[in-house]
Order: C-alpha cells, then structure tokens, then sequence
C-alpha cells in the first residue's frame, strides 16, 4: 500500500497557538484518495529541523504533502530549505512573478519588494498555481517521496490540493476502500469492543473506535481490490455490528445526532415532544433542535431551575417539593405530566437532578438524576447516579431522557414492574 | 534551552477523522513551561511506526509527551510498544488494578476483562494516577527523553499533566515563565491583534492569540529570572491589554466562561434571569447555568420553538406572529417580556432567528437573528445577521443575548434612539 506523510511548517503550530485543521484535512483527503497516512508532523521555522525533517521523509514515505513557510516573510524559508536538501539553487519563474504582481495590482495594490522570493523554487520543481491567493506551491522529488509545498491558508491549500496533487497522486494507489461509520450510546468502549470480538478476522475489515461523549463511534474499514467489492465488504462488516450491539446502541450512521432517533419516531406518527428541565438548564431542548427540521417534532420547554417555577409554570405542588425534594421520582414525574398538559405535546421529557460540582449529600449525591417520559397513557421515571463533571453529567441526563423517550414512542410504556 | 517533542498515537488522527487539539493544547503548555518544542507528531496505531517513534524521540529530546493508545480495546498498544522499545517486560500494577475495578463499581458496574491490561505497565515505569478516568498513565526514561504516557482523554490528560508532568519537568528548566489568559468576546482576531500593536515590544513580553468560537484568548506571556518578577511583568502588560479592549471586550481571565460576567452582575444587584428562546432551543438557559452556582441568579426559561407556544406560554399575541413573523422586532420584544411576567424575574433575554440551514428567505436571511433584553424600566432589542453553520448562529446569539443582559444590567437601557 502506497504511504503518506502530512507536513506542517510553523512556529506557531509547535508554540500551541494554533490547533492545525489543516493536517487533519490533508490526512482526511490523502486517507480517501487511498493511502495510508503514516505521521503528521509539525515542525518550527527552523532550517535544522525542516532539513532534516524533509531527508527523513524522503526515505520513508512515496508521497509527502507539506503546508506553510512560502509567504513573503522572512521567517517563511520552506522553499529555501527545499533547494538546500536536494542539492540545487533557486530559480526565480517569470511567470509567477507576474501573476504575483498581476494580482495585487488587481486588488490596486503594489507589490512589495518582499513578495518576489515567492516566486523562486528550487530548479527543477514543478510550479503548482494558486488560484485563490499569492503563493505559488511546487512539487519535487525527494528521495522516495513526490513532495507537494502547498501554502498554510486553508481555503488556498485545500484548493490547491484538489486541482494540483490530487490528480499527481491518483495513480500511486491500486486497490480501494469503504469505511462505515456506526455511532452508538449506551455502552462503553470496552463492552463495544468486547461484543464485536471476532468481526475483524471474519470479515476482513478493520475495526476502529473513537468516543466523542457520550458516543461511541465504530468505524468498519475495508479495502479491496475495487470499490464496490469494498463497499460490500464493509457493509456485511457493519450488518454484523448493528446485530451485535443491536438498535438500542446503534442510532446511525455517519454524523447522525442522538436526538435524531427520537425526532425521526415522533415524525413517523405525527407526534410532537416538549420538555420540562431543571438541571441541564435547556440542554434537552438544545440537543433537540440541534439540527435543522427541529421544527417538525419539537414544541418548546420549560425549564425550571426555581422551585418557584416548578410549580407555577409545571404545575408541580410545593408540598411535593417540599416532602420529597426538588431531585426526586415524584417531581420527575409531575414536571413531565406538567409540561404534557401545558404544552399540549404526545410525549413530554422531564429531567431533575444534581449536576453539581456542589449541591450533593449521602443519600442524594452529585450525578443523581431523575428523568421520566410522559404520554396521554401513562408515565415512566427512571433515575440514576452518572459519574463525571458537572458538563458530562448533564450531557449523559439529556441522552438518557432522548433514549427513554424514545423507547416509550416505540413500544410504550413497560409494566408497572419493568421499570 | 531543554526541548520537547509531543506524541501523538491513534489511527483516528493519521486518517484526519479527528482534529488533534491535545497536541496543541501540549505544545502551549511546553511552551508556557519554558521548554522549545521541537516537533508535535501523530502516528496511526502500528507497532512498527510507534516504535521507530519512540527510538528517535529517545535519541533528540529532552522530554517528550504521549497521549492515546493507553485505552482497553485491541488496537491500544502504545504501553506494550514503550515495553519493547526499552526490552523490559509488562508487570501487573494491583493497585492501579484496585483502582480501575472500585471506579467501576462505584458507578454500579462490572469491570470488563479487556480493562485489565490497562493496569499494565512496563517494568520500572512510574505510574500517574488518573483522577478523572480509567486508564492510568505512566513515565519512563527512553534514551534521553524522560517520556510521558497519558490518556487521550482530553480531560483526563490535562489534568495530568497538571498534576503529574508539570512538577516533574519544571526542574528541566531554568528561568521563569508566567502566563495570563484574557478571554474575550466581541472582535475579530485580527482586530484583537490591531488594538495591541506594540505591546510586546513595550512590555518585553509576547502576546498569543487563540481562538475557541467565539471566544478570542489573549496569552500574555513573560519570561524572567524568578517567577515574581515574571508574574509582575505579564500583569503589566495585562493590564494594558484590558485597558486597549475595554471592559466589554475582556469577559475574564484564565477558562472564565462568558456567562459568568453576567451571573456575578445579576447577583451583585440580587438580581435574577429568565430566559425565552425561539431558535436556540434552550441553549441560552444551558450557556447561564454552565457553571455551578447557577441557581444564585437564573430563574428558568420558557422555550417556545412553536409559534403557539410563544402565544399561549408568552403571551405573544397571535395577530403579531401573523403580521410581522417570528424573527421580528416586535416579536424578540414581547416574548422577553413574557418572560419577565411569567417568570417574575428582574431581567428576560429573548432570542428569535433563522438558525438554518434552510428557513430563509431574501428578506429574513440564514442567520438572522432578534433579541430582546426586558426589565421594570423598558426593553431593548437589537438584530443581527450571523455568519455561520446552524451551530455557529446559535452560539453567536446566544453570546449576543447575554451581552445585551449585561449591558442593560450594568447600564440600564439606552435612550430610545441610541438602539
């Protein structure tokens, strides 16, 4: 298989000052066009280290693409660096001199003295043009390595990508891939893993897992000869994950939200859900509407941190608050049949709880949460204590109310020993 | 000066599904610890890549800094790989063993098998405790490069690097460094940039910026020969910082949230908040209570995303809703004050826009927004078309709405043509 590396020129980078999308795009695009991607790497605007950085990839790598350290300044010295590796002098090309200058004369501006040196390469490079800003990139040969020198700005690089390297590359790579993304929620990684034991060997394909909290991501890679042999194979991969883990874990694929399970059920039968949050503060509502077409399932919320406003605007009766407390199933349940009736929805959320980091005793500690799901049939609560800062905490309380909700659009509410 | 490298481990990184923020996050506080780093590289979950890694690491740097692969599943491999790089063997740690078992049981669950190799340890290494997750970390000597193995977790490998490698690298170094941190809310980086020309020449110290949407972050940076004289330096030139943006553009120092300004204005005044949001779904109630103590200022909110939501729990009269639409002046004004009345509150902040992706049209464009600040003495509402993705817009609004809050709090309201 054809290897890659993903180069970064820039003090500012290995400073910390700047998080670099612009290696992840690269890995992203080189990883699709069919190679495997080996290191990012991000070095200073210093000659030593892009020296030796660049012999390194020559004898490791078929192709390299670099970004960074071809602007007018002096402590731009990518080019020069390059000419110094492979032995040659630095050419200045007329032609791109004039399309520097043509350019700022566009704009009515003068070019400065200092631009000039973006149009020397070394000699014996190919010039690649940059149709959205000033620095040309070029590519050579170093070593093992066809080396692509594209300019840092994002928009002026992935441009240059696709018309320049993309079509320089495309012949490297013989055989194709297909990657499935799964997104669960339920399970942590390790059960995710446990379960899916034995699907790399019998299915040809590589496994991967990445957690974006709360979600476990599953990423069925495989590679095959053709793209549509590849296809298949990742898709009887996939099957038999969904299978493994089932569809309480699995919500989607690709980006799929969480709360989009939810929202899609409710449209199927022309519902509509409203909430009644306390501790998440309007987190619920946000997941809901997180993406476009909320519109068509979400009615509104009434979040109520004040005791006060449990009960004027939920209806939930101070003696309960009182008797029971502000965290407890009673008020769960009563702040979901409240927000049920005022907002005049077929599904009602509610959540209560202690997020913390204060707030917490013996018998009601910190991540205790009460949630419950209400319809014109009936209620169900559940409650449980959910481990981590007071963000995660309310992060995992609004996914465990989407999922009950979900479970009771589905199949209703479970017996009065099931909860 | 001591230098550093930075090491990044999984194949989500090398194939760009992840943007590596860890890396950058390590680099910025190398830096601030007074170390040159030389290089941040990530490499895919391979045996062979990780320990070529670590041999030319071991060979270049005085400290390096790892993250990733110390996870349960099959392709976390990074502690077996330090074992062979330095031939020793992995030695069961029962106490980190202890520990990862009794996390699981206090949150009510069973350790899985596959969870036990993270108790695992490459003879002779130190282990770091990991107070917010399960995977402990560890620190050996590889060749030159006293070397750090922490989670990928980003919570989890801050905090150890706070508590952990930051006390066992600081004798590496000689001079001093201090750092502040001013967020700010309101202009772009480059007009951040623009008002503080000048400073670090005046000042002897260097300014960074960062940005973490939508907030911009001003690092002021100082070195000296003691950390006294380092922290008197940086908080002069702080101060000159503040003084160039002003009070409305600097929130905060260090991860102050943006929120916080107008919670400690509320409660200064013994004052609190109700909130009713349209397009935002909740997220301007869940961006107020963000932070503990949330309870001392915010009342609730009454999300009305229906149009009769807005009338029967605002009191938004229909008639307005037809003639002048949901994203309207008329519209941002009555539901705050809905919300004032509803809630009882001294203060409402109300949002209506069109958060997209679709909705908009030639008049009301994507990303246009109302909003609306109500007290006893008036109302005051503003709009704006944000830029953006749907995510962005609402982001942008909400900071909008709470920056009118504290405005109208600390201010009053303006005159009637000072809109």
């Amino acid at each position: 298989m054809a290897t890659a590396a993903v180069l970064s020129i820039g003090t500012e980078l290995t400073r910390g000052e700047l998080v670099n999308s612009n290696a992840t795009w690269l890995a992203d695009a080189l990883t699709n066009a069919g190679f495997a991607v080996i290191e990012l790497i991000s070095v200073p605007d210093h000659a030593a280290h892009i020296g030796s950085l660049l012999g390194r990839i020559g004898r490791e790598y078929d192709v390299a693409v670099c970004t960074g350290g071809l602007g007018p300044t002096t402590d731009d010295i990518t080019t020069a660096c390059v000419a110094r590796v492979l032995g040659v002098e630095l050419e200045r090309d007329e032609a791109s001199l004039s399309a520097i200058r043509a350019r700022f004369e566009r704009f009515g501006r003068t070019m400065a003295a200092s631009n000039e040196k973006q149009a020397d390469f070394p000699r014996g490079a190919t010039v690649l043009p940059n149709p959205k800003g000033t620095a040309p990139g070029f590519s050579v040969q170093i070593g093992r390595a066809l080396s692509f020198f594209l300019p840092g700005v994002p928009r002026e690089m992935t441009a240059m990508f696709e018309a320049s390297v993309a079509p320089a590359i495309a012949g490297l790579v013989s055989d194709a891939q297909r990657q499935i993304i799964l997104r669960t929620h339920g399970l942590s990684e390790s059960q995710v893993n446990d379960r899916l034991a034995g699907i790399e060997a019998d299915h040809g394909v590589t496994l991967g897992y990445r957690a974006t909290f709360p979600v476990i991501e599953v990423k069925v890679q495989a590679r095959d000869l053709d793209a549509d042999s590849a296809e298949r194979r990742a898709r009887a991969a996939a099957d038999v994950v969904r299978e493994r883990l089932g569809p309480r874990i699995v919500f989607g694929e690709g980006d799929a939200a969480f709360a989009e399970a939810l929202g899609k059920a409710l449209r199927e039968r022309g519902q509509r859900v409203a909430c009644a949050e306390s501790c998440t503060g309007g987190l619920l509502g946000e997941l809901l509407t997180e993406r476009g077409g909320a519109s068509g399932f979400f009615a509104g919320s009434i979040v109520a941190y004040e005791n006060r406003v449990k009960t004027e605007l939920l209806g939930v009766p101070s003696e309960l608050l009182e008797s029971e407390g502000a965290v407890s199933r009673s008020v769960a349940r009563a702040m979901a049949e409240g927000a049920l009736r005022r907002l005049g929805v077929d599904l009602a959320l509610s959540i209560t709880g202690i997020a913390g980091p204060s707030g917490g005793t013996a018998e009601k500690p910190v991540g205790l949460v009460h949630y419950a799901a209400a319809t014109e049939a009936g209620t169900t609560d559940k409650h449980f204590v959910f481990a981590g800062e007071r963000d995660q905490i309310r992060l995992l309380a609004a996914f465990a109310a989407i999922a009950l909700g979900l479970r009771v659009v589905q199949d209703g509410h479970p017996g009065p020993d099931s909860r």
